[in-house]
């Protein structure tokens, strides 16, 4: 059984291909530059060289037509046909408070879905146009929605609503609704496993460092508290949105440098976070290595995300209770040791003993470690996330019919004879 | 020796007079409705009847003018002739970083003052006024400054810059300030004290919570954090101001309800907070009889700030490293009990064992408390505020020429043998 997992972006279509009965990846890969002119497939095969053609695509109905024809290509892809492909599962990122687990997607799902795209403007809108041109290009296979939101559905009120006017939420929706929620679940999962525990008896804080960032207060394995909010600005420092700011500030610079909302959006979400500080950079590396050249403000911006990394633990720790573990996931969060070392470092009053070497030696997106000491009262892990994995296993399971929602249902990483492929 | 402490508001004008030899207070009162009409002053005197008078203030300098006439006044007042007051503290909001501690004022100084008052539009011209009038009127004695922002500038740059573009810092001095200064001054020494250590090598979160709120993580006895940013709309749930949301939802509500710069930031400061969740009410007294009556939005109100101030404490914990005491002061600080029990519950976990009983008797604006138990890691501390005997000593000091800073500077109520009055 093939399950494809498709992520459609304002330009671009990401695709993967798993193999449910060999549990294996047979192909990924992206299409960039959608609609805006000049676009490619790079498509890679586990083994293969990869493969890159360049095809104009003005639609995602173009995009994922060149996906299914490059991956049923006689050369390079992998199937004989589209007819092997089982069943899709798209990533939807807003679910509004409709969807608490992943669906399958019919008429009125795609109506539900359309009824919210008013709270993720940017990113709704490319996911509907992909689950519609992938439902007329592959009419007769099951498509299902995976939401980021999901997960934090079980957030309580006193969680998720802000202290602004009530009707904003009423006429609105504004309230705080989370992402990554994907993530947030496969790592929470991983991290019970490594702690012995069932999820349900565990409580985490886990940490998705990429170039979005969130964090996520989990207790008793459900989603009480996460950083971003009604959009994904808030909470941690981004590569290029700016996090948690005094409320002010927006109004403050539209006056001063006469912008519109839509332009101070635009600068909070695209100019802010680490390249608002450096200047330059958002990612890591970069300023790392100009931070040890002497980059003063490529310091500070190591400086200023580690720290609020270090004030989230500690508020969610107060959130939570008693903490069984932190998790540090995506990109930064696998790779970036310093960064984790700054966040952690000076935590032991309150149960974290990093242990420096472990730390260091944990930079490989491939690997599950424990970086702190082995009497360290709450553990921290990295683990590398698996967002396209959940996706395939809600896809699978609502197939077989076997799908509750996310508490419930008994992923196949959760289990002790999991292994990563 | 008398000293006069003022503090003028956009449309108030409150007055202390502080016998210094006698360490008492010997008046003190409020001119309300200044420039709006119906203007009046209320006037005590301890052990007297409040006396009231009605009178025309279309300024501040005819308000000024009228506290002087009626604290000389034969009848109801407190002084033979205004020549008995030896030098006026006055309150300044914003101090910008140009002021790290309280000083006397000059034109230089007033010039200093009025550069930064973009930054606090609403607060800075009323204080200017203030100081120009009481200048004016008493020109033979010193006027002094007290800053709200001048106990905030040790905060280290990773906690007062925010991730937006470093331009708007150079250009428009958008950074972290925080207000409340004098409050969190005032009732760290007094915990340290509590404490029978020098402040020096106390780690304290002080809580303000009033109508409005700022918390202050004070780590070797200088303020290394607080929850109040750019400007007081910041951190906290307040009585009307929202506190920490998703940035992105000022241009979102904006954009929704097609109101202007000026007009979000009126909202969020005006309608949000307690008021934005329960609809009617910012006086938690009235939040609490509600709630208790079955009103689910006075109750979610006390839930999400109780909520968001636990969050802090393990925020500013995780922050300071090892902590000895956090501190509640201001009107729901020191009074509202239920409040800081919500708050606090659940703590064990990082060292804060809440006694509830010492916490429900400790509902006085006058005596200082323990509410936590005898053998809590952390001590809780209730501690009534005295910001006008910050201002009080800091104009003494001046004028006897033994003032250095407020890390320096030895306070008599940081002394054991001090006594409130
Ligand atoms: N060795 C490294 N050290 C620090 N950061 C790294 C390292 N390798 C990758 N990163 C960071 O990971 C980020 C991308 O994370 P990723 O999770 O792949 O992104 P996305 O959020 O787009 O999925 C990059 O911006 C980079 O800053
Ligand atoms: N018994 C009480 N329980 C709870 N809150 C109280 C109680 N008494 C006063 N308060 C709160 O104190 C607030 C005023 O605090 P205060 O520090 O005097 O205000 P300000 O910030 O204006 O100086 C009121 O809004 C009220 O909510």
């Amino acid at each position: 059984m093939i399950i494809m997992a498709l992520n459609c972006g304002s330009s671009s279509v990401k695709y993967q291909l798993f193999d449910w009965d060999k549990k294996v990846v047979v192909a990924k890969g992206m299409v960039e530059r959608v609609i805006v002119g000049d676009s490619y497939i790079v498509h890679e095969v586990p083994g293969r060289d990869n493969y890159k053609l360049e095809q104009d695509c003005p639609d995602h109905r173009a995009a994922i037509d060149l996906v299914i024809r490059t991956v049923t290509d006689r050369e390079c892809g992998v199937l004989q046909s589209v007819a092997e492909i089982s069943a899709v599962g798209h990533r939807v990122v807003h679910g509004g408070e409709k969807f608490t687990c992943s669906v399958r997607i019919d008429d009125d799902v795609l109506n539900a879905v359309k009824d919210v795209q008013h709270l993720a403007p940017l990113h709704n809108p490319p996911n509907i146009e992909g689950i519609e041109a992938a439902r007329a290009l592959m009419p007769a296979i099951p498509h299902v929605a995976i939401f980021d939101t999901a997960f934090h559905q079980t957030m309580p009120e006193h969680a998720f609503l802000y202290p602004v006017p009530y009707d904003w939420y009423e006429n609105h929706g504004v309230r705080r609704y989370g992402f990554h929620g994907t993530s947030h679940l496969y790592v929470s999962k991983r991290a019970a496993m490594l702690l012995g525990k069932p999820a349900e008896q565990c409580n985490i804080i886990t940490m998705h460092i990429g170039n979005g960032v969130s964090h996520c207060a989990i207790k008793g394995g459900v989603s009480v508290d996460t950083t971003m909010g009604l959009t994904p600005l808030e909470g941690a420092v981004m590569g290029t949105r700016s996090g948690d700011i005094d409320p002010a500030i927006p109004a403050f610079m539209m006056q001063k440098e006469n912008l519109s909302a839509k332009e101070i959006d635009s600068v909070l979400n695209k100019k802010s976070g680490i390249l608002g500080i450096t200047g330059r950079y958002t990612d890591r590396r970069d300023v790392i290595e100009h931070a040890a050249k002497g980059d003063h403000r490529c310091q500070l911006a190591l400086d200023i995300e580690a720290y609020r990394l270090k004030k989230y633990i500690g508020a969610y720790m107060a959130a939570i209770g008693k903490l069984d573990a932190v998790v540090f996931t995506a990109g930064v969060g696998e790779m970036g040791a310093a960064i984790r070392e700054k966040a952690i470092e000076g935590l032991e009053h309150i149960g974290i003993h990093l242990d420096r070497e472990r730390n260091a030696g944990a930079m490989t997106r491939k690997r599950e470690s424990l970086i702190t000491t082995d009497d360290s009262p709450v553990k921290v892990y990295v683990i590398p996330t698996d967002e396209e994995l959940v996706f395939t296993e809600d896809v699978v399971a609502i197939l077989n019919g076997t799908y509750t929602d996310h508490m419930q249902f008994e992923y196949s990483f959760a289990k002790p004879d999991f292994v990563r492929t």
